[in-house]
């Protein structure tokens, strides 16, 4: 059971002005979720999970909430009850819809979500056209970067949702892309010294990138490519999800009240390994960057495997020099290119060795914008580079991404490290 | 917010044969269907609720499992894995989709179950044609009044799940009727003696309600109408839910457990009481038949009123002489009519004192079917009547409703009796 | 590890008067506790179950509340702190430690609830010296059938707290009994016909005894005694806990969710059965009625025996005519004894298939002694006969016992019946 | 309700050799449950909790399995089932006693756990009569201060065990200290730069601590006092467990969750603010530091105060020139001294904002030990400095204590920082 051929991922190119970037990431937005149907969209298959059809308008309600209503003279909230259902975890904002009950809104509609969507686009056309600079520009640059992280939820949060189908059904058919076998891992050796890591320059970074600031760091090396699912499996088939010595506490303690022997949507065991994709389901593929990996796995993984995750300084160094690649395809692809380091970005999420905690001298916006990333700096790990199903364009070298140690619904991965 | 004019609630009419039975029935649940979105079909808001669409899939199933698979040479399923999907609780017939999990099948599409109704439809009007008898007009029996029971649901299951969302939506906006003051509850008096009860003729009815059979009964008054919320009200505001010598120790339990300070879908308390119905949201309405009631609620409120829940028996000795009226409405209605044992049917079930069990000799038919109520004989009590969104014309004098004590969400009231 | 030789079970003789009945009561629930360690007696190894020191405490509690405060002139509580620490349920004399939360009351200690028995003791010493008849002969006599229940739950709490310990300890040390293969299961045959259950008499018997009243039966059988393990075994070898058709639908959810695949406290399957008793653990004695079985089981196995479990009235109208042995053991006889219907008492409470609810026109006391047995009539199903555990003289042919139908830990077992 | 007059808190002192240091450090546990009844040491009153006697026993489980059993020959252990109940949390010793299930071990006895502690101290005192050095001595250090840390756990453990039980019961009787107004916080200011933190020398530390590396730090200010009860009452009635803004996301999630609105063991509110102390009941006392914080409500409080918690090298960094203060005391002390950086130890643990994760080229011991502190670096926060129920003289300035961000039962309070 597939959908009908999908509109390609046509994620937004890089137009000149803030107003066709604004347009371009919204269509992007809803071509995302173009192939799927208003019950596909309607459904909330975990309490981390949010229907496609909340994605729309929670996207929207962020223009609607902290560009139209205190900017745009006049203007007119779409639906009052809007401001309650799609708040995500504002609570400046007021109250809302708690997460766990987001799949419960049958009502309002796809289609008038889709109203919505078209009603706000109007008005920050009006909004834009009157000159933006300043505050109301970078709330924009804001609220476009918000959409695209929410661009790759719907993608995260549909292909739980159609895991869950027993059907098994594909978000988009296609066949299976010929098997390249990487060449040997290498390790590159950075030597100790004081670095600097963080965003400083003037361009769009969320406030979690900044300040730039110093760190040291011991001699390190750092491999030039991700772990495979063909290396993953050398875990596996070594025992590796029953040997409590490779893996934290905390993590084991998961392994054994969930029953983890392979990492999410993988199927199949000793009658031949499969994994549900956004293309449905396949034969696993070695020569791919295992994907679906909690932190504790990625951590016990590279403990077998002699090594370690790196710190997020030391990753940040490394890549330092290199360009984060875009990818725009639905699964990592096993073609892990050339010479150097690379796969840094476009593949999978680097689940890092670093807590996720405020650099040094982090300051949050004032207002309920500040509520964007700060107050979530507790019990999640950092992760670096970008995934398949990150929008083009939308990651950095000093991207810092974050989700709780047990998470495995990320299109997340391992790069290792080890001390020189 | 309300869905537009609704199509009349089009139950099925009394048809001469099987063949148009099957047709009105079957169409009678299409009806209920209609007013809603394929988003509201979708959805379950809690694990006792199955999606709209899953009943429409499930009552196709029972015809298809049980007639057109075993009866129909040369039948084709419609699709081999809804056996597995649509299935509900039948053990002998082999794995199913989890129960809580029936909200994640966004696929097959609303669409596609009622092309999978036609598919079975077809099947039926050939098996029928072929002329049908015994066993089979038995199963085809059974098979609609199965779908009636689901009509029934897919009405419960409905309210519930717009009953979550915020914006309490109407499943049909209709005015609220003109409220009727009902005469002072009389009591309706029965002597001592050897009686019998359940079904002993000829005509359809559950293996439940059978074999009819002897029981002795103490003399006994009955109420003649049903207990309405003005006077539920009176055990509120005497704070019956603050009192636990009027609830059995499991119902305290639970209005601690879960904070009841009232029936379900009442909210607003002191600021005037307010109830969500399947027309929205309206002021409770003194005159009418309180409903959604746990079975705690209904002991308590009869404790309070000095009275008690009439056993099985009882209800049946004592209905045993009147007509089951029917109402094929979408509320209890404040017109409790005039003279004598009344409301019996139409209204809300009526909670007995009897826990839901075997009659003596009772017997399961052997297969599948057999596991259509004996399983169910444990942890649940037995409810007489029948309710407004019953099909007219379903129940019977004889007929046996039943669920878990603390359940709520069946339109399920109160008739008080007492020792004579 | 076992302990030092055990005093004998000095349960009480048949004294003449009331005081000297209390001081036999008294004295047999302390001989009870002899053996056990002030740590033994301090432990809750589930919610259900209470730590001895408590029992000891609360049979004291009772009556000193309902007693010697009301009818003792110049009583001074022992300590007013007690009153709440050792309330169990009453909701009308206030609030109460948790049930959960019992296990916590490391002070008291041991030594100083056996001196507020020793206090209790001596002031009902003094309010029987007084001369006691009417409402206080009929107190008095409440409270030893009580304490006498109580001593039952020692036994069987103290049986759960101990299978916990991984090291098995024996409550008591004893050589297994001579095993003594039961005569084959006869059945024994009763007509239709009114019958008159319940309890009519002037002696004590608690209030849900309570009135005698008519009952129709249709003809039935019963066995002659009660199902072994040896017999149990069958069902257990016939995939009696992997075939869902022998089983209610709560039933299955329970072996499927607690992984039941023998009664509680039954270990090592394939390799020989073993089970843990009050003598330590030993291999399972085929002949011994089988013990320590839920509802769900009972039924099940009945169901799987081609027969049922009896009501209560067939069970009552059975027994009419015998005895209801005594034991006084600490473990069910393989000694079924001879001829004629046997083991209705003094081995294990057998399940009927009556839900436990009120007889018709049944009363409870006024005040806080109402709430002994009334509150619970829901949610639970009959048990008839006595077990080894319940003090000899405690029990009756009218004797109602009952428990959740998922409960494992009391002395439950199985008397097959049929229809005839 | 109070304990006979205790023992004093015998801790070791500073003995030559590692036999009188082995000896003085078990006594002084010996001397910490000398107080409490066996019931007292039997019972686990949450998960995180162990009983009295378990830490007795573990702490010698850690000798018999890490020296005697593969360093003393002809060693016999004490008892073999030991190994399976006293093993804490080391895979690689194999299954043990799952850590809430460790209250159900009444058996062995108290008396027979002291006789394991004799029985090991023998063992110890010919293994260390044989000459101790290298591996071995390493060994008994480590079991030394694996000791104190039980010994801190003991009193903690048993705070809470008190705790839950509604008579409040005293640990140890004790008159309150007079209360000392602390002088106003002052703010000790440090230059950015190059730092190194960790232990480096000779002398024992944990794995936890080494290696000695170099961190990089901007200029910052901390505290030089810990926060007082009394400035914590301030954030308390400015509505500080009201206000989402001050929290963390899954800080303010566990205020809403578990109905915080005061630290652990403090009741009363407006009445008047009462804490539970190992002293008993008493009020709070403003001037005290504040204790028994979750790493949430620390951060919460430090930004109402519009300051931030220390890093665990910012901590490091202004202790390095200060002593660790001892105290042996059983609740923090008003008396906050005089001038300077100061109660660093021996009132309260200080929450800092890092993670604990392994330091740059962090190692574990080979083996079982090997467990001691890797395992647990993932979902923790570091806590530094020490704590009144610290033993004295176990604690240094390099020492990394670390608890989840919700446990409040340890004593930790805050010592604030901020941006120079």
């Amino acid at each position: 059971m597939v959908i009908a051929e999908p509109s390609t991922r046509a994620y937004a190119a890089e137009p000149n002005t803030l107003s066709s970037r604004y347009a371009a990431v919204r269509a992007a937005t809803e071509a995302l979720a173009a192939p799927l149907s208003a019950e596909d969209q309607q459904v909330q298959s975990m309490p981390d999970v949010s229907p496609t059809k909340w994605h729309l308008a929670h996207t929207t309600w962020f223009f609607e909430t902290f560009l139209l209503g205190p900017e745009l003279q006049g203007y007119e909230p779409f639906d009052p009850a809007f401001h309650y259902l799609f708040n995500s975890y504002y609570e400046a904002e007021g109250p809302r819809q708690p997460r766990p009950e987001r799949g419960l809104i049958t009502r309002p509609s796809l289609e008038r979500v889709l109203a919505y969507r078209a009603h706000v686009d109007a008005g920050m056309a009006r909004l834009l056209a009157s000159g933006s600079a300043g505050r109301v520009a970078d709330l924009v640059e804001l609220g476009l970067n918000h959409e695209q992280q929410h661009q790759e939820l719907i993608l995260m949060d549909i292909k739980h949702v159609l895991s869950r189908n027993p059907l098994k059904p594909a978000y988009h058919a296609a066949p299976a892309a010929a098997s390249r076998e990487p060449a040997p891992l290498r390790w590159q050796a950075f030597p100790a010294g004081l670095r600097q890591i963080g965003h400083g320059g003037d361009g769009f970074a969320f406030d979690n990138e900044r300040p730039r600031h110093r760190v040291y760091l011991e001699a390190f090396e750092i491999a030039d490519r991700l772990t495979t699912c063909g290396e993953y499996l050398g875990f596996i088939e070594d025992g590796g999800y029953r040997r409590p010595e490779l893996w934290l506490s905390d993590g084991w303690a998961m392994v054994q009240a969930e029953g983890w022997t392979a990492p999410l949507y993988w199927s199949g065991g000793e009658d031949g390994w499969r994994m549900f994709s956004l293309h449905g389901e396949r034969p696993v593929d070695p020569a791919e960057p295992v994907c679906h990996l909690s932190h504790y796995e990625a951590d016990a993984y590279a403990r077998w495997a002699a090594a370690r995750l790196p710190t997020e300084a030391e990753w940040e160094t490394a890549a330092g020099s290199s360009a984060l690649e875009d990818s725009g395809g639905l699964h990592p692809s096993s073609d892990a290119g050339g010479e150097g380091l690379r796969q840094l970005g476009g593949q999978v999420w680097q689940w890092t060795a670093s807590a996720y905690l405020p650099y040094p001298r982090f300051r949050t916006a004032p207002g309920a914008v500040g509520e964007y990333n700060g107050k979530f700096m507790s019990g999640q790990m950092a992760l670096r580079g970008s995934a398949c199903v990150t929008p083009p364009g939308h990651a950095r070298i000093t991207y810092r991404n974050f989700f709780p140690p047990q998470a495995r619904w990320a299109f997340a991965g391992v790069r290792l490290a080890r001390d020189a």
